[in-house]
């Protein structure tokens, strides 16, 4: 991982034509091309912006909750004297989330007032009358002896399995956690069967518990892979020592394949076109849990590593970093939190792929959101309005030139289309894709991964594990 | 009818302080007890804000799209020669609330991105940047043999039961119906039962339309009842004919018992204490479809009536008029489409009460919604900032009065809660409620009703009929 680690800690050389202040501003280069501005603006009513430097976080301030280290062992103590609740995988990583500002301005996991914004308006209104951008509800669920055990206590501990206090959470305020509500206005359906709400929602306690948060130290999670979890303050500092003038996110949680890349080359000449000077990619793969049949995070990275040793991405102008939050499989609903949370860690270009965060319909045969929603719903959303969204342009495998490239509608017999269930299943069966659909390096990893899940010798497949 | 129809048609004396313009602008007066601000204002994040004068229309500007009565013989010819698209009731019903701007700024039927916007976020961004309300999608759904008729025609006419020309719909948009999620964002639940769901979606096509309309004259319904469905229009020019300096809205659908006259009453003694002139009243039934057990509008204005009549309002500061929108039964979603559509009627006040628009779980012994969070939301909503929330207070039949009362915690055991279904099985049975719980001519109307409903001489039960 030598090769993905030296990605934040390499140093550009010097750049005289860098704003020396983070201060946003907004600047409209005069010779970017009305046409492209229009086609990466989806939506009627959004109006293209353009800025230098760093965009400010949700609320004018990066939220940070972990306590100083000269407190910590105080709020060790007072976790101990305090009711516990003990926290699932998933409640740490939205912790973690919390934690460190991803979801700027919450402090803590949503009172009511705010699980109703999010649930009705994908939004938060805050006290001067602004509107920041808030879709998944960050909510913690407790059942009738945590809220019997809370009962008139302000703040509780929060504990992980081996009840090692990780947080303490202050002016609680418990509320009815309606499961159903909560599922059919995040998800646009009930059916059984959504990953994220048979994790963490069905067999969930019928209250939620609110509040503000102090985490007692940074979440680590001891995996190898914690060095590439840099925070939004972090990243920011990344950013700042790059003398980033544009910065653009693309969200993942699959192996990169060449197709990806040529996107995210090809968005840098963009910017470039547009009159940025020294716009920086963050590749950032999702940390958190995601269902069974992902490629767990740890072989991910490995492949990450692989497709950047092979010089597909130029590692001067590349941060590659893990986002923490955990996956909803929310589709139009969710892309907008994978959007703010960027924005929270100092990007202001966001790249949006066909049916972002969307997945099969769990009961019928068909994807279960419309493939152009994300985007146009990302476009159009309450709090993300100086945020920059780039439609992808759609890739696939040109046998005419052998490697990814843009599909032309003019010749679409040239064209193939791999798409990630097929690419899973060549992999599961050793197959190799065309040649330059994916590094070879890259490649292996995937076939690796599925090797390791193929039966041991007592019969037994190991399962894939969410992370 | 004749003292209903007079209530708008009364001329108040002459009044020397009101605004004589209709300009819209903001006056705190001095003397409002804050406590009253803070406890009539519902949730963290809003503040107290108190008009003279009319309220704007929602995008700034009352839409109004029935065609010049020039222009009427035109249209139906033209009419005749687009492909046309037969209206269900509850079709004509939204084609009435948006003739009359009850919906503005919407021109017509909703396209794929108000849609979405209604959907995610219960509101719609304008041109220049600003956010109406908008929580309940107004669309129109079509089949597959309606939209192969359409073809590539950019209008089509909107026609009736009889074929007759109602609208006509131009530069039309077609996309998905997808009804699960549809339902599911509007409702927060995708069970079987849903009174709305079931009328208008469940068997609805799998397309809908979206356009401006044009109607090519004002709807009516020639069921006695016309004159008291005033447009918004309509209802600006009656308050400024009365110098109204606040309008408080009253949205219902269920007959007016002593408790609701209590809370008018109150409301208006509470306006003239902060500072108001001339407060006045809009007593606003809906008229649109409703489910099969409530009680019809046509009994219901009886009974309005009636109460009206037994001077339990008074005339001289209430407006009654019929709201002509279908009803959802989407509680907190709906019940901002009932505040907006108010504020287009140039109310700056809305009463609202516990769970409204709320009903039972279709397939659970508990409401649907929490009865708490209908005000809650409301106070939080995006567009609806202007609008002054009077959260509804708790009147009871107080057995020390013989009479409604705002209920007293410190003395519980003098108060009897009427339901609305113990009210109806009172009516039902022919018995009587306690004294003072409505007035005797408002309760004959009611038994009168159920009456109307009993078996016939050869035991068939007339059924109940949705508006």
């Amino acid at each position: 991982m030598a090769t993905m680690a030296s990605l934040f800690l390499k140093t550009p050389g010097p750049s005289q034509y860098l704003p020396k202040t983070h201060k946003t501003h907004f600047v409209l280069p005069q010779h970017i091309p009305l046409s492209w501005r229009s086609r990466y603006r989806a939506g009627p009513l959004a109006a293209a912006r353009i800025r230098c430097g760093l965009i400010e976080p949700d609320g004018g301030k990066l939220v940070e909750l972990v306590v100083e280290e000269t407190q910590r062992d105080l709020k060790r103590r007072q976790a101990l004297s305090l009711p516990q609740i003990k926290l699932s995988k998933i409640d740490i990583q939205w912790v973690h989330v919390l934690s460190e500002g991803w979801a700027s301005p919450l402090k803590g996991f949503m009172r009511e007032s705010e699980f109703l914004q999010t649930l009705h308006f994908n939004s938060l209104r805050l006290g001067d009358g602004s509107v920041v951008n808030m879709s998944v509800p960050i909510v913690l669920a407790i059942d009738d002896s945590n809220k019997n055990n809370i009962g008139d206590s302000s703040s509780v501990a929060l504990v992980d399995d081996k009840d090692n206090p990780i947080a303490i959470l202050n002016d609680v305020e418990i509320y009815k956690h309606n499961k159903e509500e909560r599922t059919a206005r995040t998800w646009g359906t009930t059916a059984p069967g959504l990953p994220y709400a048979e994790q963490a929602i069905t067999h969930a306690g019928n209250w939620l518990i609110g509040g503000d948060l102090e985490v007692i130290e940074p979440i680590k999670y001891h995996d190898g892979l914690d060095r590439f979890r840099l925070s939004p303050a972090e990243l920011r500092d990344e950013f700042t020592r790059r003398n980033a003038d544009a910065v653009f996110a693309f969200q993942l949680r699959n192996p990169v394949h060449n197709g990806h890349a040529l996107l995210m080359t090809d968005t840098r000449r963009r910017l470039l076109e547009m009159g940025y000077k020294n716009p920086i990619l963050l590749l950032h793969p999702l940390g958190g849990y995601t269902k069974a049949d992902d490629v767990p995070l740890e072989w991910r990275m490995k492949q990450h590593e692989m497709v950047l040793e092979d010089g597909v991405l130029d590692p001067e102008t590349t941060v590659v970093s893990i986002f923490p939050s955990p996956m909803h499989y929310a589709g139009p609903t969710e892309v907008q939190w994978h959007a703010k949370a960027r924005i929270n860690a100092g990007a202001n270009f966001y790249i949006v792929g066909r049916d972002p965060a969307g997945m099969g319909h769990p009961l019928e045969k068909r994807d279960l959101y419309d493939a152009d929603h994300g985007k146009k719903v990302l476009s159009m959303a309450p709090g993300l309005e100086r945020l920059n969204i780039l439609p992808f342009k759609v890739a696939a495998y040109d046998k005419t030139k052998n490697g990814m490239a843009f599909f032309d509608p003019s010749r679409p017999q040239d064209f193939l289309f791999i798409s990630g269930t097929k690419m899973r299943a060549l992999a599961k069966n050793k197959e190799s894709p065309p040649d330059g659909f994916m590094c070879p390096g890259g490649w292996k990893v995937l076939v690796d991964y599925y090797d390791s899940l193929t039966p041991s010798e007592n019969g037994s497949v190991p399962e894939p594990v969410p992370v």
